[in-house]
């Protein structure tokens, strides 16, 4: 991939495109006055960049496209399946202790919580900072009494970009999102299995990747 | 600015110019057994992405200038300065059951500690999680005595680049930087004064822009 600025000719092309539109090589080429094969490099940088489509006997058009967002469009491709993380799970009925060890242990931010073995909470190190302190007993209340509950739980799909999952990190101000698969019920309910985990070590670790070009 | 992805034959033209430099527009239109008008858009997009130099009566030469790295340089040029937040800081007399308040009302993950106003050490809620459910007096014990300590914290400088900062989170594997400045105390001591905040918060966030080219 390179990246070129364009020159004042080729950004007049682009106007003259834009409002004569489909319009020949030559015709642009005699509105500039110059000849076709001066025009030729610069037609084919406008064309390989996307922002002039050219169609056989009929002419160049305009594709609208002007402003490349090119880092949108690399991180677009990212998708959660490529840059997901195993998920720590644990029962609803683990004691708040025991998911805390978990925690600890597993050294993650956030565990999610299931019933049946299908998602039906998330709970983070706050959640548990603010019961730890709050005086109840570690030990015999279990996880399900003091996480978030479906269905009050952003999730993403593993053919999501990362770029939406990042999106809805930000916009709910979580730290973790789990990664989900839809799955039916023998009685026909819907519900989630955690299939991996996207957190913000995960963009940031995207970030760097991206920066360094790894 | 226009970015271009090179096609096989560009690919190809680098080859032999790296291999043959300099050599003419005809040698290489030759080698590739191509009329010379038929190459000279391809090497248009290399002269004008600085990928190859050509000098008149000379030929054409290879800069080196290969992987252009856009992201990269695009990352490199974000100063912290621009992207810090408002930094959260208790002083190390603080008892650890107050600075855990503060933590749940500033809504952050990590607080610097200061003595004198310098910065002494950082705290995340990690650390206050496996304190609280360690059975120490919250109220009595104060931060100070189970922070991480000056000088074992990475910090980070307006100047830097947010690729370097996200690097060191990554590296390091913590939550969050300090930015300092460096300051001369009376008695002629380096001490850290913290101006700010760069979080996986912050990371995420700016990943986000650059993806929805904010």
């Amino acid at each position: 991939m390179v990246y070129i600025q364009l020159n004042e000719r080729q950004e007049k092309i682009i106007d003259i495109v834009k409002t004569s539109q489909p319009i020949t090589g030559e015709a642009i080429a005699k509105r500039l006055k110059l000849t076709r094969s001066t025009l030729r490099p610069d037609l084919s940088i406008l064309t390989m960049s996307g922002i002039l489509d050219a169609r056989p006997k009929v002419g160049y058009f305009y594709t609208g496209k002007t402003a490349l967002n090119f880092i949108s469009e690399r991180i677009e491709k990212i998708k959660v399946s490529k840059v997901k993380s195993v998920p720590v799970v644990v029962d609803e009925n683990t004691s708040v202790y025991d998911a805390i060890v978990t925690l600890m242990v597993e050294d993650v931010g956030t565990l999610f919580v299931t019933s049946d073995g299908f998602l039906s909470g998330i709970i983070s190190r706050k959640d548990f900072l603010k019961n730890a302190i709050g005086g109840i007993d570690l030990n015999r209340i279990p996880v399900g009494m003091i996480m978030t509950r479906m269905p009050n739980i952003i999730v993403t799909f593993s053919n999501d970009s990362i770029l939406e999952a990042a999106s809805n990190i930000i916009e709910h101000e979580i730290d973790c999102l789990p990664v989900v698969e839809e799955v039916r019920t023998e009685k026909g309910e819907k519900k989630f299995k955690v299939v991996g985990r996207i957190s913000k070590t995960t963009i940031t670790r995207i970030f760097v990747e991206l920066g360094k070009d790894i």
